[in-house]
């Protein structure tokens, strides 16, 4: 039933996606109590212990425009067009992502964060505290106890509504895992990251900086993203044991050796990488899945909280956003009706976040490995050329995740996973470099549209 | 390198496994101490919120056999040499688990429970603590701070060796499940069971006592297994959702209709179903998967807190006994090198939990539905008749895993994957019910070897 009282509305947790569903909640005149564990960034300096850049495509820019905040970002964006691809000799290779000016954004997460962080407290109904770490829940009465990190002082509130935007460790998420009949599983790949610094030379990128570069060597990659400022930040994804690995370069002649070997063009670029190896936290990659994301008529997760996936389709604060978005949509379909308006939640986005938790382990074999590969960049050829001549018909898996906000995450991996029957079995066929252009482009379309 | 220092050992949990644990490290003479959550069941009465009877079997046996303990549990079971299927209109199908004498034995978790924790007690070197509620565990330092459950009073220790053998729900475990890359999932179904009763008559059972007895209705099922003092604890394992499940019936009348349709040989002996349905717990069925088991050289997790499976391969208390026994051969063999000791435990033991979980979800199937159709009964007796002509080369599944204690789950389950290929394609032979002593069985089990 529509109601027009408007819920206190409490969220833990003023990350990106908390502070941008503060913002839309905020816009509805809920009142709205932020609680964040870590001090406030604007002031003390981001320090997330996630990654320092983000990639942000149409599914994130639509989470934004939907408060009126796409264009801004995208000014604090940098475009990437396309990737390109190094290979062992230095040699380098391109790939667009889309066609035209589709691009996708290379954005700091602190400064993101700090900018949806002015934005929400620009509003009257909105209160944003810091350095308050929840330390219980108890889900039946939504009452929680939180503890200032400095003081220690402790007070107990209760929501009428509370989401746990608190992140891929959220303590809302905790609570809810101890409930009877909740699935969840935490699974880490083998593989880990860590991030080192290409400077700025004379306030310049050293690097062309319209695009993601990628160092692709089968077991592991590097890539690099552009910041504002002219440097790039990379990171290097290997794995934890075996060899090479995180674990078997233990010297800095072991890390000179490597980097030698395998990344001997950009070492020129990297004048710290060295130190920055050995002190520079080595960071793990987790895919987190749970079920219930709602907890009653009045609790919630949302974000990471709910969907941790690996950063390899660079999909993770996009999904977040999309959450947001839905959930606004959601709540003015149900007036505002909070036992109507979760459980649809949960039904439209959970789906989504299973999909794009599988497409991003998926893509990380793509990125590491077949990228570096002539019959990746093939593959990816015939597929433009398919979605040039059947726009609708064909549209590449990487555009629908990345260049749509209207092709749900689930209904991309289904149609993804009939092109690549499809993709697989074309590429099987003799000398495709030099016929591929004979294809019968009509056929393979009426393949997939039987299929669909 | 080999030690003549006894570590004091910490165990965590004085249910079933944590007992037999115990008793193992009591005999090799380390100082033992035991701290349980619940009050003393001898005293207090038992009260674990589990199935009330279980089924030991030979790895159970085994585990009770390394500390001389196995005669006098099997005095305390009843032994079942099959299972009677009830189909709706109350004919029996009996199904033999084994040849001879094997069989399975129903006993008592209380029972069982009170007699392992009289014989750990024994020992002068073990220390049994009762209402004790382990609060917080620092894994580093194997320090861990217990709170009495009556007084509230807390003690902070530091154990050289800590052991979680508290169950499905391992508090030392959620500690492990919060380092980082950890690996974990709990997985439910979407059944659940509620026990119901069938009374002694004049001291004596209503049904055949030495079988296992089913009603497998497809979708869930009844089982019954006898108790010492003539009565039958029934289990409905049952759909939570849906029609019909726990869910749908609501009232008096929907569970005498339910019962009527579905179960009406058995209402007769069932005097308080209807009161009992509505008094008894609903309980949940949960799968969960830890790794790592172990943490550092000094901490561990054993039996259901590294492992919970469900219940329908009879294996859960059976497997954490078999944990007992085989990390016992590893103190012998690694001469009490803790360091050693412990990840030797978890690469020896995890492959063979995985597998026991798998089973163990896949023989919920059977039970519930195959067990009720001729084919079934039909495929169980070809390959009864191969293990009888071949008795080293075929092996039933149901055999390897319930009366070997020397082949590992992990084996039993590879085999019986190669098995069950090849009588799926035999069973969809024509006439087969007619000509199965026809059959190649020669044949059939070179073509096992091949495959094995």
């Amino acid at each position: 039933m529509p109601t027009n009282r408007h819920e206190h509305i409490h969220l833990l947790g003023a990350g990106l996606v908390g502070s941008l569903l503060g913002i839309y909640l905020a816009k509805k005149n809920y009142p709205v109590s932020i609680y964040e564990r870590r001090p406030d960034f604007r002031k003390a300096g981001y320090a997330g212990g996630r990654s320092i850049n983000l990639a942000l495509s149409d599914r994130g820019l639509a989470g934004l425009a939907g408060v009126g905040l796409a264009e801004k970002v995208r000014q604090i964006g940098i475009a990437m067009y396309g990737r390109t691809m190094h290979d062992t000799k230095g040699n380098l290779a391109y790939q667009p992502y889309g066609v035209g000016e589709q691009c996708i954004y290379a954005v700091s997460r602190g400064k993101l964060n700090e900018f949806l962080l002015d934005e929400v407290e620009k509003y009257p109904n909105v209160k944003l505290h810091f350095d308050q770490r929840c330390t219980e829940v108890d889900l039946p009465t939504a009452t929680f106890t939180l503890q200032h990190t400095q003081t220690q002082q402790q007070q107990h509130l209760k929501a009428e509504v509370l989401f746990g935007s608190d992140g891929a460790f959220s303590g809302l998420r905790s609570a809810i895992q101890k409930t009877d009949r909740c699935n969840y599983s935490q699974q880490y790949l083998a593989h880990g990251y860590k991030e080192l610094t290409i400077p700025a030379k004379n306030g310049q990128h050293q690097l062309e900086k319209h695009t993601l570069h990628i160092w692709p060597r089968g077991g592991f990659m590097l890539i690099a993203l552009p910041n504002l400022d002219g440097s790039f930040t990379c990171t290097l994804f290997f794995p934890f044991e075996g060899n090479p690995s995180f674990a078997s370069l233990q010297t800095e002649q072991d890390v000179i050796h490597f980097f030698e070997t395998y990344f001997a063009d950009v070492i020129p670029l990297l004048p710290n990488f060295v130190e920055e190896f050995f002190t520079n936290p080595t960071s793990s990659l987790v895919t987190i899945r749970t079920q219930p994301w709602v907890f009653g008529s009045n609790v919630a997760l949302i974000g990471d909280a709910a969907h941790a996936i690996v950063p390899f389709y660079g999909q993770g604060m996009n999904a977040g956003f999309e959450d947001c978005r839905i959930l606004n949509q959601i709540i003015e379909q149900e007036q505002g009706n909070w036992a109507t308006i979760l459980p649809q939640y949960q039904t439209a986005r959970q789906p989504n976040a299973d999909a794009i938790a599988e497409l991003a382990l998926l893509n990380f074999v793509e990125m590491r490995d077949l990228v570096g590969k002539p019959e990746f960049l093939l593959r990816k050829k015939i597929e433009a050329k398919l979605h040039n001549l059947f726009p609708q018909q064909w549209i590449p898996l990487y555009t629908m995740v990345t260049f749509s906000a209207e092709t749900p995450y689930s209904e991309a991996l289904r149609i993804g996973k009939l092109q690549d029957q499809i993709m697989t079995r074309i590429m099987q066929q003799p000398n495709l470099t030099e016929n591929w252009e004979q294809l019968d482009f009509e056929q393979i379309v009426r393949e997939l549209e039987s299929k669909k």
